[in-house]
């Protein structure tokens, strides 16, 4: 059963009771194709979502991919769906080039830093989170991490090793890939494609070069490490995922996402190693694509890309964020500085739309019948349609636009005597708030910010004041006054306009 | 050695380059008196703090332990020392008064709010982690979770049945008190002080009363579970806090702090599990006194607290910071709303007098041997031999109101041709967002906030231009429009006042 009627909790369902939303479609990696989606459980979504590895700090990529998801959870939150969003931190170290051998990441990072790697750990993960913050991304409902989670993940290796999915080798146990036919069928891959480089020693220990590690033994001066069954180790890449969805999410659970860079080999192989013991896994797979810089993917390893932290210096992360949803998840996201200005202008129609719907709201009519009401109606169910299109957010956005020329033309009548009415008004700011706020994340400076203090009342009341004395110099011809007053408020980034309403400002 | 000059970081040590700082002594729980501090290794400073079990939001009581330690770890920073702080999540259930059996807290809670334990964990973590965040506090440098640390817990628990220290019953394991004569050692009870009452079935599985859980044996209907030697079960109340702060900071680590409602049993158990399994532990311990309202001790468990999330509705999160730290922290503090009201008078005269003391600075001319650089050292002095003190906040915070005597005379005097020197401004500066900022955490409006958007800029900005506006309508006696214009600065909080120096603002 599938959710078709916004929630009692809407904004939207008290100005369109009957509208009817079609049923959510999403692009399933594992079967290839759009199906409609069905939860498991009625009215619950279990999620999960590959977290970051935390040894250095975020940048776009990253974004793309968390904004992506953020998205697709807050628009079945919308739909009615409890969701609960489990998304893991990889605070253990892994090795350089993600193959099984090679530099841990998180101890050549502390060796540079001269810290403890779970310093370094902690350090990034609150990089990541509060570069999450100001993109206005919600924190997962369970943030479990891998170093916390060891005996879940010993647990699910033994299983694999009682059920002869998996072998030990020298204090290291490895999944063996042919003792597991349905390997491959995420990505498609046959076995034959799979061969990855590895050092000799390690190449020795397999039994297949395919065969990837669940355990690793510790070498001498490898500091995070566990007691295991096997002996003193530290566990693979790709276990981690397996044993804490299953553990906070269940078997069978929901939706499983993640860059269309893990697909091979970390999803892949989360599959084989739940499925192999015996847990049926994910019944969706959604995968986001790359963002690239000049054509080329951006990723630490190549060393082309922005960290959020810099980034930020310079742009708003809410345009950062429109700028994402500008394209979809599964679209390639080219970065270009020209994208940020476009970003800019956009987000800045709406904005203005919206504060714009809100000034006027006090002072608006009773206006039964008003055609605003309709177009709203229109363009919110365009947005529905968009959204449940497998997550479409451009043409998302593209109804919000649409929406935003309606209430532009309505608010410029206004002028006219042609005031729209209450109700049309009202629904307008609910369309904004729920599907531009709620849904897309937009609108909320410094979203998920703790401690923001607000001077949104105090700016609009000394913009008051100083508009007035504009106006008051203007008609005193003290055009020396006005010209100082003009480039005080340039200094801090303020444009004032005339229009034919009076005097509007901008930031 | 300790270090008894500022390091060269300090922006103080640029202008008092020769001042000679008192060795820092401070109240040792364990050898009950004031001892020298003398870290372990020279220059570094290793901190553990017993934190909060998230299962509900964070109280008045939380944040005096909180800013208390936060204090005394930035403190020894601004001395030169490298400080890791340590504090732990307690997010697996415990049981309800403390004792060894009784409902479990997160449990309970979880059906109540329909959740998971471990969602129920993850969100009272973030509620305290926002509340911190509000009042400034720092975050650990490693905050490991008790779920986290599972292998760590058993290790420890076996070296303790090893040793025979601990024994087996029914798939739980007891720290046998009898067996370590040292027990009691930081409380001071004896032994036959200690009986606790326990459950019927519970006592029959313990040798002696007064032997405490090390691993309890989940029952059936216990959700937080893990396999272990001894069966499926949970760690004990104690243990985690043994294991983790060995593990993140080392045998003989230097300073443990906590509630003095802790200091029995549960500090008293983290020592003997310890140093029975043969780690020597903390060298100092520092315990904080209570908040107390009406002379009864807030606490969940008496239903007499006020949630931070509530109290900084009304409240702003840096007078809050201000009244805790204006007690001692081995002192009572006493909440009342008087004392609101005088920490935010008295939190406003520093801050004016620094904000005074910012805008003087950029036209303040060379005055070579100005008393008031003089006066700052003494008040910088005064701080340092207060806080060196056993972190004497409230003799800091006193210091801090001297210099600010001192430096609005001297800035009263400007106003007759006597403007204070350039250096002389900038040692008081540097005090006050050295000492008062740095070390006592005020003066940052969301401190440890993100995406907080800075107005302060632009406020300043248009109030410039409104007092313009203001001294034009009264030299041309428009009176109805600088009365309207005080009218609208009024509701958003902002006065106005005529000085001899011209028209000043506040909010």
């Amino acid at each position: 059963m599938t959710l078709t009627r916004l929630p009692d909790t809407s904004a939207l369902s008290a100005f369109f009771p009957d509208l009817e939303l079609p049923d959510i479609e999403l692009h399933d990696s594992l079967s290839r194709r759009k199906v409609i989606f069905e939860p498991g459980v009625p009215g619950k979504v279990g999620m999960y979502l590959c977290g970051p590895t935390v040894y250095s700090d975020a940048h776009l990529g990253h974004a793309k991919k968390e904004v992506a998801f953020d998205v697709i959870r807050r628009y079945l939150a919308h739909r009615g769906y409890a969701v609960r969003y489990v998304s893991n931190i990889t605070d253990v170290g892994h090795l350089q080039n993600d193959s099984d051998d090679g530099e841990d990441k998180m101890l050549a990072r502390a060796a540079l830093e001269r810290l403890e790697p779970i310093e370094v750990a902690e350090k990034y993960y609150w990089s990541f989170m509060d570069d999450m913050a100001r993109l206005g991304v919600q924190r997962p409902s369970i943030q479990p991490r891998a170093t916390g989670h060891i005996p879940e993940q010993i647990e699910l290796i033994e299983e694999l090793t009682r059920r002869g999915h998996a072998y030990e080798a020298n204090g290291s146990v490895y999944f063996e890939v042919r003792s597991w036919p349905e390997y491959g069928k995420l990505s498609g891959r046959k076995l034959d494609d799979q061969e990855e480089g590895t050092r000799e020693a390690v190449r020795g220990e397999k039994r297949d070069p395919r065969d990837f590690a669940l355990w690793k033994r510790a070498e001498a001066g490898h500091i995070m490490r566990w007691q295991s069954p096997w002996g003193v180790g530290f566990p693979g890449w790709h276990i981690e995922c397996s044993a804490m969805s299953l553990k906070y999410l269940g078997e069978s659970f929901d939706i499983h996402g993640g860059g269309l860079d893990l697909e091979f080999p970390h999803h892949e192989a989360e599959i084989a190693q739940a499925e192999a013991a015996g847990h049926p896994f994910a019944r969706y797979w959604m995968h986001n694509n790359m963002l690239t810089i000049g054509g080329e993917k951006m990723s630490k390893s190549k060393g082309n890309f922005t960290t959020l932290i810099d980034l930020f210096k310079r742009v708003d992360p809410q345009i950062v964020r429109f700028l994402l949803i500008g394209s979809h998840y599964r679209s390639i996201t080219e970065f270009s500085e020209e994208g940020f200005v476009s970003a800019h202008s956009g987000y800045r129609r709406l904005h203005d739309a919206l504060s714009e719907t809100l000034r006027r709201l006090p002072g608006a009519p009773e206006k039964p019948g008003d055609p605003l009401l309709a177009q709203v109606r229109t363009h919110v169910s365009a947005f529905e349609a968009a959204m449940s299109d497998d997550f479409n957010t451009p043409r998302a956005v593209a109804a919000l636009f649409n929406l935003t020329t309606d209430v532009n033309a309505a608010l410029a009548g206004a002028a006219h005597q042609q005031s729209p009415g209450r109700d049309a008004l009202e629904a307008a700011r609910a369309a904004y708030l729920e599907l531009g706020g709620s849904v897309l994340g937009l609108f909320a400076a410094g979203a998920g910010a703790v401690g923001a203090q607000d001077d949104t009342a105090l700016v609009g009341t000394l913009m008051d004041v100083v508009l007035e004395a504009r106006q008051h110099y203007r008609l005193s011809k003290q055009y020396a006054a006005s010209d100082a007053l003009r480039g005080k408020l340039a200094g801090v980034g303020v444009t004032v306009e005339d229009t034919r309403d009076g005097a509007r400002w901008k930031r």
